[in-house]
């Protein structure tokens, strides 16, 4: 009896030293080939240089389509498809103008009109503007104070969050719904200090939304620079009555068919258990989108690059899905979510890379106690990668609507202190991001995958 | 009896329980004040912008000194300090020229002269090249080859290291011994492929030793940007009798007197226990040093700055050093050694700066095991800052001669992914520092000092 425990403890220990050993070699040639042989980075540098922004609607999101779909299908995957999805069209329209006039002179400001905005007349809208740090100190303020002007939100990011993820959380409301509330109480125009922890001259847009306001109460919204921000706050101490100006040309047209590009390699096991992993094809039109999220979708795409080099065969259906229009409207990772249900398929495991080409620190997790603990106990694997960071947390935009009975969402967490110094903005361009930190991070997201795979979620 | 053990038991769980919060909230206190009050930026800003490149011995360097010693001097320390120190004065002369010189066609490629290298005749000089992957090679191939020849030391850095210094350090022998080495076997110069990770057009400087070698024997000896030396090995496959041209101005005069400059912060309770933190004040003369080493220079004069603010009174003698002269010839630090032994200091702690200004991950240390067990047992403090290692390794140039009985060595490990592309070369500017990186750094390293001075060294 005493041997024979022996026996059993010494093939375990035994088993547990092999499979170990295996994942760890795996890991190894996993992040080998992506430092070597990778193609992540050459394709970004179609993606950006060649393509430009794919903000959704536009001409050069159907190019990123049809770039990406081709360039999966050289893949040899066991299938490329594409989902039609209807998205917005938004279209910024003649360079934005603005400046501060303060006791007849002006003092040009950079500024860009919020994705959704619409156009102030033809000939700008000039107003004078008050000043408040969120939507709680507007409404306090009463319409009285409000009418007829424009207001100007200048909350700043928290700098004393090590995860600037948190500090942009702490702002965004600003940007998401200061005009829609600042139309309610009369006010002719916002703008926004750009969510930025620097300080520089770059005005950073992203999407406003008007919610249920009928569209004739519809206010234009522009975002300005940290500079700018800092400027006009100064200046309206100095003169509270000073007047701004700003113009926009932006225009809503009609929606649009556009499309996600899954590629696919089918389980050799599990064919009907799916894992998806992906990062989304739009990006806003200032820069050229490579942090925002070029990174994610070639991220994505050399996963299924490595594994078939590697000649490893997923034991489940390893998808990957390049969504359409996050940025303003989430409208691919809805319509992935509809059709998983429509076609009651399983999913069991969801990654997103959304947070830029950065070093790669860990990952972000959502996950019942159980997959959580398995998914941390792999934890030493990641360790000669200096990969040290799984937290609870969200995960991803695109991967939000998905819903299935058992499934563990993650999203690549690279280090995040430069994200917000290119989220958006003008600068968000190819070389903002170092070939070496977009390579490690597809390694870590291909090593999650193939222990996730290998082990399967409970 | 039981219930005593209870009790010592409970306040032994209380008193670490008040402990520990009072550590957590001193990390708290010191990476707020970094992130919000910090001067390293604006000290970084002048000393790369109004200064620029400190080179040993350049006027630049002088300025250097005396700008941080005023910069200290504000800081109201106990003392501040000027230690001698006789520098190498290498100066590089006019623009460097180079061509490739095929079939009668002339290509033009980026280089510079390493540092200590000797001028090329007027006139410049052109032989035919010998390409080698390292100096092995080369002695294998004997002097009847290599004789009137230029040799050319092509091998890479590896990529596939995590730790790019240690892909540095796979390659740097070529650098330093390059030279030497060749001039014994006659060759009449040699290029070295820049110590680069990235494929670009920046040739990357860094010292050469001729040892031993009469003077009369020096030979010129150049860094070429990686697309330059995968460019002249291409065009040797082609045509093995192509020859190269290279012109360098660079003269060295006579040595120079300089200094390093101390700050010091008296020991409340053991004057004579001395913590030295520093980084180096000079750089090469390519770009203007931020990264190499006023990241580390202005992050070292940080933690006097946060102690001061945050009213933190060193129990033990802080001592902040800028040294002088690391990049040819490390005078200062070792000029900083030997003065210790002559004043028989007593020095418990080094904690050097120089692996460039990015997000911090860690430390490496030199220490005993007790000590890094001690250091390690502080982890959990360090970890909502996102800082993971703590590893054994070398930890610095500048404190590598300092010796004393019971010392323990501390090096700021920041993520090292991006910093062969800007190390040693002209794009290695002030943009390339992010100043939340930086402040991160600097709240790091002040954190590590703060519980080294109130837990002391075993």
């Amino acid at each position: 009896m005493r041997i024979s425990i022996v026996l059993i403890l010494f093939l375990l220990v035994s088993f547990s030293v092999t499979a170990q050993s295996e994942d760890e070699k795996m890991l190894r040639n996993i992040y080998n080939e992506a430092l070597t042989h990778s193609k992540c980075y050459s394709w970004l540098d179609h993606l950006s240089n060649t393509i430009g922004s794919r903000l959704s609607g536009s001409k050069s999101a159907e190019k990123a389509v049809n770039y990406t779909k081709v360039e999966l299908e050289k893949l040899g995957l066991d299938r490329v498809f594409l989902q039609e999805v209807i998205v917005p069209h938004w279209v910024r329209g003649e360079k934005e103008q603005a400046y501060i006039e303060n006791n007849g002179k002006k003092i040009e400001v950079p500024i860009c009109a919020l994705g959704s905005s619409v156009a102030t007349p033809k000939k700008g809208l000039k107003a004078s503007v008050i000043e408040v740090l969120g939507i709680d100190e507007m409404i306090a303020l009463g319409s009285e104070k409000i009418k007829g002007k424009i207001v100007f939100f200048n909350r700043p990011m928290t700098p004393i969050h090590i995860e600037t993820f948190k500090a942009y959380g702490g702002c965004i409301d600003q940007r998401s719904s200061g005009a829609r509330e600042a139309a309610k109480l009369g006010a002719v125009g916002v703008i926004i200090r750009s969510m930025n922890l620097r300080l520089d001259d770059y005005p950073h847009t992203g999407n406003t939304n008007y919610g249920d306001l009928p569209r004739e109460k519809y206010i234009p919204a522009a975002a300005i620079s940290t500079n700018g921000a800092n400027l006009l706050s100064e200046k309206l101490k100095e003169n509270a009555s000073l007047e701004f100006y700003f113009k926009l040309s932006c225009e809503t047209f009609p929606d649009v068919l556009s499309y996600n590009v899954v590629g696919e390699i089918k389980g050799s096991e599990n064919p009907d258990k799916i894992m998806v992993i992906g990062g989304h094809l739009d990006s806003w039109d200032l820069g050229d989108g490579s942090q925002d999220d070029g990174a994610g979708v070639v991220q994505s795409m050399e996963i299924l690059s490595i594994f078939k080099t590697l000649k490893y065969k997923p034991k489940n259906t390893l998808r990957v899905v390049l969504f359409m229009n996050e940025e303003n409207g989430n409208r691919g990772g809805h319509k992935y979510a509809e059709l998983a249900t429509t076609n009651n398929e399983n999913h069991i495991f969801a990654l997103e890379s959304d947070a830029g080409g950065f070093s790669p620190r860990g990952f972000s997790l959502e996950a019942d106690e159980a997959n959580f603990l398995k998914i941390t106990s792999w934890k030493n694997l990641f360790e000669p990668y200096f990969i040290h960071r799984f937290v609870e947390g969200h995960t991803g935009v695109d991967i939000g609507p998905l819903q299935s009975k058992h499934i563990v969402k993650a999203g690549l967490q690279p280090d995040s202190q430069r994200y917000f110094d290119y989220h958006h903005a003008a600068n968000d361009i190819f070389d903002s991001v170092n070939k070496r930190e977009l390579e490690l991070g597809a390694a870590t997201m291909a090593s999650l995958v193939y222990l996730v795979d290998k082990y399967g979620i409970d």
